[in-house]
């Protein structure tokens, strides 16, 4: 349950323009542990009444500043004061992908660096700690005239926000970002420390990993070692940060209350019925068609030799994973008790609107929406196409990267797209120039899966279409494509980058030719839906004050992908009229793979299948908890009340895959990795002593 | 390379509506060996000129008596005078997979009978040997007024068809089907000898039938012992066929002329313009995006466990095949070379039109198959989900069979739709009374994957779609159905079957009531998709006479899964600068899964690894002609000049899968197992000494 996208922050924007006002859902009881807490805003009387637990600044500091943002799309924790960081192998992945070749597959078989110079420097990894935040609501409003139009408050605002983040990161250092909360309501300033030396120490085989694979994902009971621990340097020595989890002695217990600190990527639950209705009808299906496409086109290649395999395993899974997320969301908005559920509270706001004076005009606001949303529905096929998808090719994200850089690095800094933004540069060129392979078969089975479902989405007769195929068939085109471009070589990409505009335009590289061709149309499908969203959110901006004085309970934001507290119980629950343990044991995993017959991928591992004895086979594996998390959690620290790390998220159930629009605690659980189950693993299984040791708090 | 249903014959009327009359493409050479011909009108010139081969009459009778249709979607042949049948072991897996269970797995793991005791009954299958072939086109064209509406022409069309089969069939006692050819310029009536106590005789395991698996499907060389054999009985004893290919004692060699005889499904070489782009534009995206929703649908479901990987294997085989085939098929059509082809074709039939006046009048022929076409994709998505698709449940294809059967029987034999008529009957209740196993959770699987689809295409709030869900979600609706019907017993479906309609309109069983409820709706889509169907044939109708005029060459028609003879050269081809050889050989199996490091789906059998030393490697394996072939030629026998049996057509090469709109022998070839491969392997690996004897030839 990685955050849902292929291509980290860029991809995440193309997919953010949903993002709207959350608060407690209207229904919710006052004793559930809902809610994804701002960590400047937490829930601090809902824990003291129904936990008797006392949140103190100190404690919010300690677990803010050990939590770790991995910018692919996951969370993770300083467990150690030498700058161990511990997250799941599944956020990990994109490393292992990265470093493994022909010879080497990290990613498969694991890894286990026993000295500090066996560790192996990721290829650009970008890690950050959320140092500080400011609240900058009223800098930000101040700036857009009131007489402004959409186009222009859209400017000014996007004007604004760079000048704070530029102003923060010269003054600070720290990369500086304008987080958008309550849609709109907020405007907070968030600074990052960013750590890009990142070595790899350890990981276990895929299979310990993810055992159970595709079939098990989002499901329990579970018995998955998903944890992949990293070490942070600094100037090429280890990094000593300000804050580490210490390891829990004794772990935790049916019952208890425990914490997550992480980074969910993106909910939806105060979408308008108008927003859930097209998310039923057009978004979520569309997306699972395309996933499925592409699952489908990356099994198949995946299954033709174990070197395709290796080549396409991470984003296997992350076609996978994401396919099974959207049908989960699919089933409960196709769900009528759901729906009925957001009809009812829709009608309750609008109903308490309408019976205020000072609040009718803001019944206009769920119009304004919905005529908005109809726009962003017509022209989204186009902007996720043209835009976000970027081909689905490595080659092409590079290829426009570039092309675009020339033209926006000579505009003002407050008039670029966000991405070209100063506050951005050290994030953009470490991707930009990344050692990542990049194996030409495998970018022109994606570029050919691509092509092909723009000419079914698009037509093929559609001017756009027909310039990027170039009277070629898809095959023929992607093939020509990927032979004749020369942004695989990186001093080429150095090169075109200290290049000016003029000679972009007149670049003659193939795919460079590609992304120049489309540049016209492809931002003016992402600005039409950017402004659309300016439309909403303004919209919503009103909304969230009738709910306030309907409701006047705290509110905690939608998800955004940046920190967040949340809560719960560890405690089973009911399916089929069977009650299902909180707790697993390494015992079960055994069971299961028997009662599999060892069958993939349900086999154990080989090191597991030798080490069976020496285990103490009562150790609790996996479990579950009442807190409220989403995809974007994956790698968060379970801590307890002590701020000790008791176990790590690394999924959640199939009942919460409804999570994205309500949050239920009847039988939606998150799924931690127990703490002890990773020391008695790395002691028995690994052969990492000096790593368990170091976790416990023995010095490096 | 099965032909592409799932339904049999129900469903391939579903896709029978673009069948068009075909004839040798207008840019081949006379030199190509091109064609899949009436066995009535065998291409004798072309054989004589190229091959020095006389067709006789004898010869004609000879296999064309032989051959056998399996009506679940393939071929094959009578090999022993004591009734063993051969085809392929994926056109026997329907059959392999009916007769599994929990405890025994056939289908995976294969089957032999020693001794005729041993050998299994099969359930409800039917296969046909076509006895003669009458020309009955004047007696059909007779039938329909001059003057009469399309509705009208349709009407009388299907009165008169079915009181030719009903004559032919208390005639002769042979099952008795009018095959529409060259699209409606000729009738013929054939009739086939019906066998429905077939019993199981031999089945390697799946391993060493599909080595290689999906990723291998359609690829050469290959390395396949894809085949299954039967036995049919007569009134409880052997059959004796009047005809039977004899072994071939040396097998064939490169360069030698073979033939093929068996039931190619569908192909659309003559279809225009505007059906072209349509298949393009609508037809082959859609049907790919359905197939690959199904195929993430039962892989993940497969994966879960072995029981749930045996239970949907074959489907899961059936949508694995079907989406390889249509994205071959689509990377033809989004090909400028093999368009630009077609639109010189048709710019020469309607140059040649324009300027002779006595066709002048059929350039209209033209515009009214485009209009045609258009009102076909209208409502080609509702008439496909509503009536073809059979919700893509067993359990709902039973009651919508009872339910209409119930009318349909009430109407004189004329007006009934086709399948209800007399001539089907025995048929109809092979299938309707089937012992098939039916799976609560696999229904209720595949009925739930159909309501997510069908909201998806028409939409949530679409009546049809509302009537169904009745208020539920899709898969709430899938569990009710499923827990709730009564057709999964056979007395039960008897008991309705015997009942008349009255009774069924009032029955309460949830799926017959389901059935009921969208049957007026699922009627008129169908009709108006036929309806259409007849404008088109008849403008093909006068197509067919300029096409006659301009190249007066001898024609074959578009492929009807009936009986066809194509013929071909043994003959390797050239791929990216390499020659591939003609022939594989048993060393190649072995090498083939050491590059591969034996991994799945490359592993080797445990059988095959234990017979290696006492194989001869040099054993031909699989072979690759030039035969004119497509789906539904699976388990066609490939015979000599002699008629004697060389081996048995099974795939065809990812080259090929564009034949279904135009022949090419560069380099599209079909795959054959090696007859001699067979032998070898039945008497060293499977130790099945009596059954090679009767193969070649001794007597049971």
């Amino acid at each position: 349950m990685k955050i849902d996208w292929q291509r980290g922050a860029m991809k995440f924007r193309g997919f953010a323009i949903l993002l709207l006002i959350s608060a407690l859902a209207l229904c919710s009881t006052v004793n559930a542990d809902e809610g994804m807490w701002l960590l400047n805003a937490p829930p601090r009387a809902a824990l003291k009444d129904k936990y008797g637990f006392d949140v103190t600044d100190a404690w919010l500091q300690h677990v803010q500043k050990a939590s770790v943002r991995f910018n692919e799309g996951g969370s993770g924790s300083f467990v150690s004061p030498d700058g161990l960081i511990i997250t799941n192998h599944h956020v990990g992945a994109d490393a292992l992908q990265k470093l493994s070749d022909e010879t080497h597959n990290y990613l498969r078989d694991g890894f286990y660096a026993k000295t500090g110079a066996d560790e192996k420097k990721c290829v650009d990894m970008e890690l950050n700690v959320l140092m500080s935040i400011e609240d900058v609501t009223a800098r930000v409003n101040a700036a857009i005239p009131a007489t402004a139009t959409t186009e222009e408050a859209f400017a000014a605002r996007r004007k604004i926000t760079a000048e704070i983040e530029n102003e923060s990161r010269e003054k600070t250092g720290f990369r500086s970002n304008v987080i958008t909360l309550y849609q709109g309501a907020q405007y907070h300033l968030y600074r990052f420390k960013r750590y890009t030396d990142v070595r790899l120490v350890f990981a276990p085989e895929q299979q310990a990993a993810f055992y159970g694979g595709d079939p098990d994902n989002f499901e329990y009971p579970r018995y998955d070692l998903d944890i992949c621990i990293f070490r942070a340097y600094e100037n090429g020595k280890l990094a000593h940060p300000e804050q580490y989890l210490a390891w829990s002695a004794n772990g935790s217990k049916d019952g208890d209350l425990i914490f997550v600190t992480g980074h969910p990527g993106r909910t939806e639950r105060l979408l308008t019925i108008a927003e859930l209705e097209d998310n039923r009808d057009r978004r979520v299906p569309k997306s699972l068609q395309f996933l499925k496409t592409f699952e489908v086109l990356l099994q198949s290649y995946s299954q033709r030799s174990l070197e395709n395999g290796r080549r396409a395993r991470d984003d296997l899974f992350g076609f996978q994973n994401s396919r099974k997320a959207y049908d989960g969301m699919l089933g409960g908005l196709l769900d009528p008790e759901l729906m009925g559920k957001k009809r009812l509270q829709e009608a309750q706001l609008k109903g308490y609107a309408a019976t205020h004076p000072e609040y009718v005009d803001t019944l206009k606001a769920w119009d304004d929406i919905a005529a908005a949303q109809k726009v962003i529905a017509a022209n989204a096929m186009r902007a996720t196409l043209l835009e976000n998808y970027n081909m689905r090719s490595t080659l092409f994200h590079i290829a426009r990267t570039l092309y675009r850089q020339s033209t926006e690095m000579a505009k003002p800094n407050g008039e670029r797209l966000p991405e070209f933004r100063d506050s951005s540069k050290e994030t953009l060129e470490l991707e930009l120039f990344s050692e990542e392979p990049i194996y030409d078969d495998y970018e022109q089975l994606k570029l050919t899966g691509f092509l092909n479902y723009i000419v079914q989405e698009l037509g093929f007769n559609d001017p756009v279409v027909r310039t990027i195929l170039a009277g070629k068939s898809p095959s023929a085109r992607a093939a020509e494509l990927v032979a004749g471009t020369k942004v695989k070589d990186i001093a080429y990409r150095k090169k075109l980058s200290a290049a000016n505009a003029v000679a972009l335009e007149t670049e003659s590289d193939p795919i460079i030719a590609v992304a120049r061709s489309i540049d016209k149309e492809a931002r003016a499908a992402r600005k039409l839906q950017e402004e659309q969203t300016e439309i909403k959110e303004q919209a919503q901006a009103k909304i969230a004050k009738v709910r306030y004085a309907l409701l006047g309970a705290s509110i905690y934001p939608d998800a955004t992908f940046t920190l967040r507290l949340s809560y719960g119980q560890i405690k089973g629950y009911e399916e089929n009229g069977k009650q299902v343990p909180a707790f697993t044991n390494m015992a079960g995993l055994y069971e299961r793979s028997a009662a599999q017959q060892n069958h993939p991928p349900f086999d154990l591992p080989p090191r597991w299948i030798e080490r069976k004895a020496k285990l103490n086979l009562s150790t609790p594996f996996n479990f579950v908890s009442t807190a409220d998390i989403i995809g974007g959690n994956s790698g968060s620290p379970t801590v307890n009340r002590a701020g000790e790390f008791v176990g790590i998220i690394f999924d959640e159930n199939i009942q919460s895959l409804v999570l994205d629009y309500a949050y239920s605690d009847v039988q939606a659980r998150a799924l931690s990795v127990d703490s002890r189950a990773i020391i008695e693993a790395l002691r028995k299984v690994y052969d990492a002593k000096a790593l368990a040791d170091e976790l416990l708090g023995a010095k490096k």
